[in-house]
């Protein structure tokens, strides 16, 4: 298969080349593994994989609604967020789209492989890479689609609630749909991170993309969910792909996840980031302030590559539209395995100085 | 949800309606269940379900290529059969397909969804539904796509090899796609089936579509897989839709899956089959003589109804184009079981007769 793999996480390239001790920040998934009572949920549903899963994922959804106070109805649970992103593409009545880059690429692979025509609006390093009111010039009748990031995927940046209310609004009022991935939302400080899903549940022209893969750590199992803004476009984006896209097993994990609070790992992985974020600021490194579980920062072009000879893994983000060489994106894990990062790090741009 | 689900194996639904106990002969999955070597398997492969599943499947596609022969850069692997005709429907130039009906209707619906124009080419009830010469004169120039399914469902035949070789050619030399759907043809006895499958693998224009559903039992894990007749036609398939659609369950479960022959279930199989039809025979049915794990017969036209208030399911397939009410599938269970449907059957049998 001629595919090259653009993505973090690809574990099993880096086995092979570095070595299985290779330590993993290039993909962004919690690192406390999947909880053991979701584990338990899955094996017994094992006992029953032998039948179909529920195309309509009943209970998930159920469960689902109950946790964000909304109808089932206007919920469609995928194969992976990825999935639901390639259902909406298919399913919306194809036209212009807006997407503020850098970001997470599914999206335009998706959208153009979908006859979509696709505008990179560009976010400046100035801002951080947030957005700001300018986008507002840009959403125009000609839109169709809107597409946003929340928190951002690699910038971890979270748009000012009253700008996104603004966005939100304008899109309503021009007939223009959003979609807008909340998936690194779990990770935002509670209160923030519900204010944030509130608004993203309240405009019938939103799609709100959520998944367990992060949070959950449940990246192996795939599964998704895509709150729409109305139970008509619930259908649409259901009736318009495969019948048994979500396992059995996903279903029975997801169910099982929902019940699980993880407002310790939340806290942790918090101020995980913060030391983070203090440790390669010391360094004298270039960090965008994000507020997910990584961080997007500056470094050497050939950093990843030094890092790798240390058996260390981050995500190169050269290839992200609007990034040029030398941004790194790095996934918070344990105080541990961060603390393995930082004096690798520490390594590098010791030799780094001493070069020049 | 508005949706209403219009196939087999809907269990959740007959449970809550005729309570757990329930028998189902509508689905055709396996009656043994998972193998538990493939469930051990599972559960491993749980460990480790907070990473993200290769997607390029690369152990089980190198394991697949060695099974089947053929290199593992034309196989493409899927969340079960279904996504792969999705995917096809989506990747290949649209035109006019040609489908031999009564047929599963996903193939219908994945197509029509994608803008392809599909005729329906109705099988003859005198012939038992099988295909004939008479094919031929329908597989002209103007045709994209002819999908055929080997075994059929819902009716189990499978073409006379010679004929299927003229219909290749033929699609070959004119430059037609062909998609056949094998994932019954492990049903077959050995010899059969492997004739057949050599067949579909030796043409460039053809896709074998195979699936661990129904033979392994994994029908809740989603896992099939797809052999393209070159390498560039298994790239587009792949390059042209989500990433990580396989979970890394599914790819540990098909892994294992493989090293398990399943010959004596199949033997088993085969033989309960022909039990079953000689008790439909002697009920006065008439049964069309499929060879794969279920077979199409014709009943009262409300027997699906009264074989529920005795807790059986069986699939009526009044839905099908090309089939009336009163045709109905069941799948090949156990013996005790295929019992418990039969003695229900002559019971609704004498009923009938009675009223005459």
């Amino acid at each position: 298969m001629a595919f090259e793999y653009t993505h973090g996480g690809d574990y099993l390239t880096l086995r092979e080349k570095y070595g299985e001790d290779i330590l993993d920040f290039s993909a962004s998934v919690s690192p406390f593994g999947l909880d053991p009572e979701v584990k338990k949920a899955c094996e017994k549903a094992l006992a029953t994989a032998d039948l179909y899963p529920d195309p309509m994922c009943r209970k998930l959804r159920k469960a689902l609604g109950a946790k964000e106070g909304i109808s089932p109805s206007r919920i469609v649970c995928g194969n992976g967020a990825e999935e639901l992103i390639w259902r909406l593409a298919h399913a919306l009545p194809k036209g212009k789209t807006l997407i503020p880059v850098p970001v997470y690429t599914e999206y335009e692979r998706a959208l153009a492989d979908n006859g979509w025509e696709v505008s990179e609006y560009c976010l400046s390093e100035k801002n951080n890479f947030s957005l700001t009111e300018d986008i507002l010039k840009d959403i125009t009748p000609e839109l169709s689609l809107l597409v946003l990031c929340e928190p951002g995927n690699p910038t971890g940046r979270v748009t000012d609630l009253r700008l996104l209310t603004r966005i939100l609004r304008k899109t309503w009022e021009l007939g223009i749909f959003c979609l807008v991935d909340n998936c690194f939302g779990d990770f935002l400080p509670e209160n923030k991170g519900n204010k944030l899903s509130e608004l993203l549940k309240s405009y019938p022209n939103v799609f709100c993309l959520r998944a367990f893969t992060k949070f959950h750590a449940m990246a192996g199992l795939r599964l998704g969910w895509l709150i729409c803004g109305t139970e008509a476009a619930a259908d649409r984006i259901f009736e318009r792909g495969p019948l048994w896209s979500v396992s059995h097993v996903a279903q029975a994990a997801g169910i099982c996840a929902l019940s699980r609070e993880g407002k310790a790992q939340r806290e942790y992985l918090i101020a995980q980031r913060e030391i983070l974020e203090g440790e390669l600021i010391s360094l004298g490194l270039k960090v965008i302030p994000g507020e997910a579980n990584f961080l997007l920062f500056k470094g050497p072009e050939d950093l990843a590559q030094r890092l790798l000879e240390k058996h260390i893994a981050i995500r190169d983000c050269s290839n992200f539209a609007g990034l040029s060489f030398g941004w790194f994106r790095i996934g918070v894990r344990t105080g541990e395995e961060n603390r393995v990062l930082i004096d690798s790090l520490k390594a590098v741009m010791r030799d780094e100085y001493e070069k020049q």
